[in-house]
């Protein structure tokens, strides 16, 4: 719909037993994903490796990331990193009191 | 740099004489842009008709959006819109009295 509005912190579900992926803006080099954690964090010795790269930005919470490598960034609400296609990486803790909140950009690397 | 975490919130001027248009990833296909307003608008009269889709978050601050048409779309924080290509469309208003914040996605459309 041509004009509408809609809110990024609403509409969350209230039980969230896995982290919750959705799609806002989908296209054939674009994708703009809203991401929901609560405590959950990505299995140890398990890594995205993807083919695009994905920008991130931290809306709610608080979480860290890890790195193939041993890197860990800590995020803060309004912290954003660019995590280039094929970096391996996981979520290894995200704030277990209360939800966090992701914006991420997924694009065709160049 | 790779793993580099910024804030977007952060390293903000300021002295606004004109609205601040910042590209944080630009690629051929898109660009992620942060916009900072200070009670600027569009002139009476100009409108943006652009050859990308863009969408907006709004991450600080207050604004109206209005489009050609008539409609017009107040924008609080968390707001998002999606504005097609060559949807004429002007800033009418942004908080005079504090810096509104803006993530602006560009991007072919399809």
């Amino acid at each position: 719909m041509k004009n509408a509005r809609d809110n990024i912190f609403n509409n969350i579900s209230a039980i969230i037993p896995e982290e919750l992926f959705e799609s806002l803006v989908e296209r054939e080099t674009l994708k703009i994903e809203r991401i929901v954690s609560y405590g959950h964090n990505t299995p140890i010795g398990e890594w995205y490796d993807q083919s695009l790269d994905e920008w991130v930005l931290l809306l709610q919470g608080e979480a860290i990331l890890a790195y193939e490598g041993g890197t860990k960034v800590k995020l803060q609400v309004g912290d954003y990193v660019l995590i280039p296609a094929h970096t391996r990486h996981r979520v290894e803790w995200t704030q277990p009191e209360a939800k966090t909140l992701w914006l991420a950009i997924h694009f065709v690397p160049s």
